[in-house]
C-alpha cells in the first residue's frame, strides 16, 4: 500500500506512560504477516473515560464496552484489526464477552475491567479459537507505541500516534494517544479508534468531561466521506502513576491544562486521520466564520466539506467557488447570499452577492497546488464560528473501496 | 461524451400538447454548435405551479419564478443552459428581468407572465447582449419536443422527455416533461430542471397541489452525489386547450387521473436523471419497509443511498452488505439492528441480527452483475415504508467533476 502523500514525514518518538505496558500479537484472524491484536495493561488505579459511534447498529465491543464503562475503571484495552465484531448476532457477544474473560483471566482481571474493540470486516464472526490462542500467547508486555499503533491499522497507510505533557502539581504529566482511520470517517466518530492514555490521576467523572470536550473539537470535526461505522470507539485511561492528587471537578485548574494536553493529542490524532483519507491528496480546513451558532457553522463547513462536487474539484486543483456557495446554500443553515465572503486560500473570491472586483482566478489557483488548502467563508449572519477538516476525493478513493471488503 | 450505458433505447415520441409551441436557439452563451435556448409560448388561459430548490443561495431565476408565482398565469417559460445565473448579484437580477422583458416585447406579453431557469456555471454573469439577439432570433416556434430537450442539457448525456395521458371529460387529456439534470442530484431538488405540460384546464392551486405531490415522490426521491443546486426547478403548465371545464378541486375525481398522468411522466424524468447520474454504471432502487414512519423510511433510504461506501462497493459489484448496515446505522431513525433483514435482489442476506443461514455470496453478486439493482431493507419496527433511487459512484464520476466547470 502506498503511504499518503499527506503523511508526517515519520512517526513522533512517543514517551511511555507510567503505568502503561504494551503488546501486541500476529493472532491471524484476517491479516497474515502482521500484528493484528493489541493490549494494554494498566493498573489498578485506572479511570477510564470513552466515546462511541452514534450508529444504531454498533458493533458487540462497543456494546461491551458501553455496559462496563459507568463502573469507571479499566485494568486492560484489547483491540483487533481486520474484523469489526460488527452485525453477528449472538456470536459477536460471545467472542467479545469471550475476549474480555480469556484476558482476565490470563492477567488476574475482572472481565468488567477490559475495554474492547474491533475494526475490519462487518458481518463476519471472528474465529474464537486463534482469537484465544492470540489473547494467550499475549505475554511479552513490552511493545513500543509505533508497534500498537502498527497492530490496530486496516486501511490506514500510515500509523497515528501523538503526544503532549501538562504540568501538573509541578511534575510532568504524560499525555500519548494512538489511532486508526482512513475511511468511512465523518464526525459522529466513523471508522476510526483511538486510544489514549496518561498517568495523571483524575476521577472517571472528570475524564469523561475532559474526552467529551475533546471529541467535539477533534474527531468529530473530521470528514473523509461522511459515512459514519459501527464501531468507532475512542477511549481515555487515566492510570495515576505520576502520583498527584486525584483532580476530581473540572474547576481545578490542573483539570484545563490537562484538557489543553489532551486536546492537543485527539486533535493531532484527527488531522493524521484526515490526511490518511482514503484517495486523499490535500488536506484541507474548512473555517466558517459570521454564522448564527457555532453548531450552524459546524453544520455549513460539514455541508462544504462533505460536498462531493466541492472535494472533485478540489482534487484537480479547480478554484471552483461556485460549488462552495451550492454547498453553503444546501447546509439548511442561514446565511446571506448577499453579504457572503469566501476566501480561498488568502485570495477573496466573493463579496456583495457576487464574485469581488479584486478576484484572481490565479491566484486562488496558485494556492490550491498546495498540498494544504484552507477554504474559509463568512456567511454574514452572525458571530459564531467553526473549522473542520477534510480532504479531497480522487480517484485513489473510488479504487480503494471498489475493492476492499470493509 | 460518451452516452450513459444507463440511457432508454431512444428519445420517447412525444405527442403535441394543445397550445403549447417550442423554440429553440444555439445563442453561443457557452456551448458552440448546438442550441443553448429553449422557449416555449403558452395561451393567455395557461395556470401554472412551481417547485424549486431549497437552496439558501437560489440563482435569480429562481427568485425571479418565485416572484411570479403567486399570480397563477403563464404564458411562456424561457431556460438557458451553460450558465446559471447563480451568485451573480444585481447583474444576475438584470439579466433575468431582461430576459422576461425581451420576450414579452417581442410576444406582446406582460413580463411577469414569463417563466425563467437557467442552468450551469455558478458566478458567471450571463452576456446580456448575445442573450437579446438569441431571445429576438427566436420567432421559428415549431421546434420538436427532442430539440427542446436538447437545448436544455449541460452535462446529460442524453435528452430527456416523457408522457402521459388522463381521460377528462371523456376527452384525452395528454401531459407531456422534458428534463435535464445528471450531477448535483439529490432530493430536495438538486441540479434539475423539468418543465412539464398539459392541454387540461387546471385551476393554478390544484395545479400547484398535483405537482408538489407528484414532486414528493419522484423528484425529491433520487440521488446521485447528495449536492444540491441553486437552480432546481420545475414547473407545471396548463393550458386548457382541451376545453374541459376547469378542474379547481383536489376532490374532483379528474383531478386523481390527471395526477397520475403528472406522476407517471415526474417519476419517468426522475428515474431518467439518474440513469444519466455522472459516472452511472447502475440504477439502484433502495426499498426500506418496517420504518417508523415515511419520513423515516426516506431517510434510512437516503443514508444507504447516499453513503459513497456502498455506491462504490454496488459499482465494484461487491456483495458488501456490511456497508449497508453501517448507512443504516447512521441515518439517524430507529431500527431494529437484531430485525434487520436485507435482501440484495432477491437474496435474504440477514436475518435475527446476523447473516442468514441461507445466504448465498454468489446468488447475491450475480444479481449485482445486472444493470439494475435492488437492494430492500425491512429495519423492523414499524410499517412505513419508502423507496428511492440513485446509481453507483464510480471513476467515472471523479473523471466528469474533476473537470467540468459546473
Amino acid at each position: 500500500m502506498t503511504v499518503s502523500p499527506l503523511a508526517p514525514s515519520s512517526f513522533p518518538d512517543l514517551p511511555p506512560v507510567g503505568g502503561v505496558a504494551l503488546a501486541v500479537h500476529a493472532a491471524g484472524l484476517r491479516y497474515t504477516a502482521r500484528a493484528d491484536l493489541f493490549m494494554a495493561l494498566l493498573p489498578e488505579s485506572t479511570s477510564v473515560a470513552g466515546v462511541f459511534t452514534r450508529s444504531l447498529c454498533p458493533s458487540a465491543p462497543v456494546d461491551w464496552c458501553r455496559w462496563i464503562l459507568p463502573r469507571g475503571v479499566a485494568r486492560a484495552v484489547v483491540c483487533n484489526a481486520g474484523n469489526a465484531n460488527a452485525f453477528t448476532g449472538r456470536a459477536g457477544e460471545t467472542s467479545a464477552k469471550l475476549t474480555a474473560e480469556v484476558v482476565a483471566r490470563a492477567h488476574g482481571l475482572a472481565p468488567d475491567h477490559i475495554f474492547l474493540a474491533s475494526t475490519g470486516v462487518i458481518g463476519e464472526t471472528l474465529p474464537d479459537e486463534a482469537l484465544i490462542e492470540g489473547l494467550e500467547a499475549m505475554t511479552d508486555m513490552t511493545a513500543t507505541w509505533r508497534e500498537a499503533a502498527d497492530a490496530i491499522r486496516t486501511t490506514d497507510t500510515f500509523a497515528k500516534g501523538s503526544s503532549a505533557s501538562a504540568t501538573i502539581d509541578g511534575a510532568e504529566a504524560t499525555v500519548v494517544g494512538i489511532a486508526k482511520g482512513s475511511g468511512m470517517i465523518a464526525p459522529d466518530m466513523a471508522t476510526m479508534l483511538g486510544f489514549v492514555f496518561t498517568d495523571a490521576a483524575v476521577s472517571a467523572q472528570v475524564l469523561q468531561q475532559i474526552l467529551s470536550s475533546s471529541v467535539a473539537k477533534s474527531f468529530n470535526r473530521i470528514t473523509v466521506d461522511s459515512d459514519t461505522s459501527t464501531s468507532d470507539t475512542v477511549l481515555l485511561f487515566a492510570t495515576g502513576a505520576l502520583g498527584n492528587e486525584e483532580i476530581t471537578s473540572v474547576d481545578d485548574p490542573r483539570c484545563l491544562a490537562l484538557g489543553a494536553a489532551v486536546d492537543h493529542v485527539t486533535l493531532d490524532l484527527a488531522h493524521q486521520i484526515v490526511r490518511d483519507g482514503e484517495g486523499a491528496t490535500k488536506f484541507v480546513t474548512v473555517h466558517v466564520t459570521g454564522a448564527e451558532t457555532e453548531a450552524a457553522a459546524s453544520r455549513i463547513a460539514l455541508s462544504i466539506g462533505n460536498s462531493p462536487l466541492v472535494k472533485t474539484a478540489l482534487a484537480a486543483e479547480d478554484a471552483n467557488w461556485g460549488r462552495i456557495v451550492m454547498a453553503v446554500g444546501k447546509a439548511g443553515e442561514r446565511a446571506d447570499r448577499d453579504a457572503l465572503r469566501i476566501h480561498i486560500g488568502d485570495e477573496l473570491v466573493t463579496e456583495a452577492g457576487l464574485v469581488a472586483e479584486s478576484y484572481s482566478e490565479e491566484r486562488a489557483t496558485e494556492h490550491l497546488h498546495h498540498d494544504e488548502v484552507t477554504l474559509t467563508v463568512d456567511v454574514g449572519v452572525g458571530d459564531a464560528e467553526a473549522t473542520i477538516w477534510t480532504c479531497d476525493l480522487t480517484h485513489g478513493y473510488i479504487e480503494i473501496n471498489a475493492g476492499y471488503r470493509s
